[in-house]
């Protein structure tokens, strides 16, 4: 396939094309699991590789998949048409302009490694993906991520100053300026953070930084069941604290996490996991609300006393998606968002679903912010349980659009949720989107087949292999 | 012109549309002052209208103008290509959501009711351009104005949740919905932001708003001198205050503001103007530091004492703006961004282009975020004085971009900045935002002549009218 291209291609990006199989192997998947296999992989070294590689597939009508990690849940870095994968996870310089509270990254940067240098000269990159340990600031511009600090400092989309990368057909463009005001002509930089690679390939990000606060506590609240922590969390609402984050992990959640890092006894509990940060005073002006609460409702919890008893709580969080597949070889990971006040009837909806369908759906996320992540899982080689998911999922998606809600908070749409994608918006809707696609990439060369295309992940065999951070 | 056109217009639209001159010349020029003639005036009572309008512009090939309140500088609201000018200022419904911290508003709201109307359930709407008391949300969404407390708060762009409207082809669109997070598709949300009405017409806006800061200390710091202030400024910022307003007037802007509202020996000097606003004991820590600030870089301060002399204070600032006549009859008003570091130079730089060209350009604004105000001021009817206007803007924006800064933070391109446009994106970031426009609008029915091609405001006329807000 595509030989005269490919040999173009070795021939202008010497040393950084690969056509091994196990390479193409490697790139034919993310983390939905679904494999198709590319023709070649692109390990881009420089920006300047994304203007050779652009020029190329329209030339030759090549699709080309843009990847960093892979960690990407609904397929968006799948390459559905095959083609040639970029892959930018050797494009990771940081810069700190610490004076400026600005990072200059570039977008195979992992998310937690711009944290942690930001951490050093004093300074905060809030946006916080549960995955921050793996998955890349491309990826996460690509499907604008949210993660665990939303509540308060909200997500990538708020972090993002200005853009440089390749339009779809190779001509390199600048969006934005490091400013803090600009008005001048159209704000192409919102249109390609969350375009899931459709729009273009993303060289450069500049980032706001904050100043790191001062301080932070953690607290874990542990309820008898689900109800229980859901009434609380309502009341919690009263005190019209703003948490860093407040993160929901239900009873079925808890049963498969929890045991590694707490007592035996709160495995299948419900908890409610709160950070506060801030100034000194302010957090513990808080403390004391927080305590009473505690008091209140539970009388269980736990106040981290050191960064260590923080680090664990936290971690234990984090691991709740790939800890999933305790239930099941299979799952549908989805991060649908509703308004605060709808929290209890989704929670509820989804409990009935899983009693109904017999599937266990454990369900934790984004309490603050209404973005929870119900994880259907299953087993592929029990067909049975194959159909229960596909109707629970089809349930779930439009109680989602019932609510007023979300079927994607911070994930994307990818192939996995393209089917529920004409429940979001209205046929007019997705047709300006369309035509704007068609006039940015008119060869429909960057990851074609996503968000619009309806796609049916069932009929698909998972690929047995582990992504790095799965954990079972 | 259009007979058949108008006919099914006035036929569809009763008693909305107006042909007589009276009203086509009302609608004919905005704040920029420059006249073209519109066919007819519609004037949109329900939504529903405006779909109306837009079909039968697109069947027809007919230019339509959306307007509010008329209020751009730049010329955005002006129908340069006749046609019929779409007013929107009826459309003024208010609903604050007290709970979920919203507002829905429809686009011909003033900006300062809105505002107001949050205040009076404790809420605050935080973007405040000058022009906050006759300027509408619609208009404010299209060119993505700032204002004075950008510095702490963001500019519109950060309070917009959702967006309502139609497509240039007439089609109902929603973009967005109240949520925390939303990762569902193409953000046409912010391309519409900003776009000066030529990628939509929006009927409603969902708007974030906040809590009302409990507490606010307004504080005048005089100096000698604009040198002084600017050294002043920047010691200022040691303090690590984030100031919710830090405005600067020059000498030359204070000599014709100052004197109506202050004792009559600081007519001449320069002004910092600082608005500081939180919690009760945060603004009094500060206050603190402040006071130090004061007493060291300058003899004569003011700290407002209550809200009468606060008041006082913002209305002399808000009266910079239309104040300006003063100095000539006519002006460019330039809302030029640079960074932080670079508004020195840029302020040396206006004056010494005022000295080469012996013009007045008082120059005042956004001292906090970069976003000063130029106005260079001329006489019409002095044909010297108009050439050297046209060679201070040419030198000014060039310099700007020298700079590292943008043409426009909140005023937009309109007709006044077209010709710098280029300056400011590449050919390849401009082409990809021309084949947006065609992609969305490809009758080129709204807003046709805006922002991307040249205009030269020196062939015309300036209309002899004031607007409502101009003070001399």
């Amino acid at each position: 396939m595509y030989p005269a291209a490919i040999q173009k291609l070795k021939h202008c990006l010497k040393n950084k094309v690969s056509t091994t199989q196990s390479d193409c192997y490697r790139a034919s998947f993310d983390a939905l699991k679904i494999s198709f296999l590319p023709q070649a992989v692109i390990h881009a070294k420089v920006p300047e590789d994304i203007a050779i590689v652009l020029n190329l597939a329209n030339q030759f009508k090549i699709p080309v998949t843009t990847r960093g990690a892979g960690s990407s849940l609904t397929g968006s870095a799948t390459p559905i048409h095959g083609g040639w994968v970029l892959d930018m996870s050797a494009l990771k310089k940081i810069t700190i302009l610490e004076k400026q509270k600005l990072a200059i990254v570039q977008p195979g940067v992992i998310t937690e490694a711009l944290k942690k240098a930001a951490e050093k000269r004093g300074l905060f990159y809030p946006p916080d993906p549960a995955s921050a340990h793996f998955c890349t600031i491309g990826g996460n511009i690509a499907c604008n991520a949210g993660g665990l600090n939303c509540v308060k400092y909200g997500v990538t989309r708020d972090y993002i100053i200005a853009l440089k990368g390749y339009l779809p057909t190779g001509e390199p463009v600048s969006w934005g300026l490091p400013l803090r005001k600009f008005s001048a002509g159209y704000n192409m930089r919102d249109l390609w953070i969350g375009s899931e690679g459709t729009l273009g390939v993303i060289t450069e990000a500049t980032l706001k930084l904050i100043p790191l606060p001062q301080s932070r506590m953690t607290y874990l609240a542990v309820f008898q069941n689900d109800h229980q922590a859901l009434v609380a969390a309502r009341k919690f609402n009263h005190f019209n604290i703003i948490p860093c984050a407040l993160e929901f992990l239900d009873e079925t959640s808890t049963r498969c996490v929890a045991p590694k890092y707490l007592p035996k006894k709160f495995a299948g509990s419900s908890f409610i996991l709160i950070d506060l940060d801030g100034e000194k005073d302010a957090v513990k002006k808080d403390f004391s609300h927080i305590k009473t609460w505690l008091k209140k409702e539970t009388p269980d919890y736990l106040i981290a006393q050191n960064s260590t008893q923080r680090n664990r709580l936290w971690k234990m969080r984090r691991e709740c998606s790939p800890s999933m597949f305790f239930y099941g070889d299979s799952r549908l990971n989805e991060d649908i968002v509703v308004p605060l006040d709808k929290i209890p009837s989704l929670i509820n909806f989804v409990k009935k679903l899983s009693k109904d369908y017999d599937l266990t759906i454990p369900i934790f996320g984004h309490l603050g912010d209404g973005n929870l992540h119900a994880n259907i899982m299953f087993n592929r080689k029990t067909p049975s349980q194959v159909k229960a998911a596909q109707s629970v999922l089809h349930h779930l998606m439009h109680k989602v659009i019932e609510l007023g809600g979300a079927i994607s908070g911070e994930h994307g749409i990818g192939l996995a949720k393209s089917t529920f994608f004409p429940l979001q918006h209205s046929a007019h809707e997705i047709n300006a989107m369309l035509k704007i696609k068609q006039a940015l990439d008119p060869n429909n060369i960057l990851n074609p087949g996503k968000i619009f295309k309806p796609f049916s992940p069932w009929q698909y065999p998972s690929v047995p292999d582990k992504m790095p951070w799965d954990k079972i």
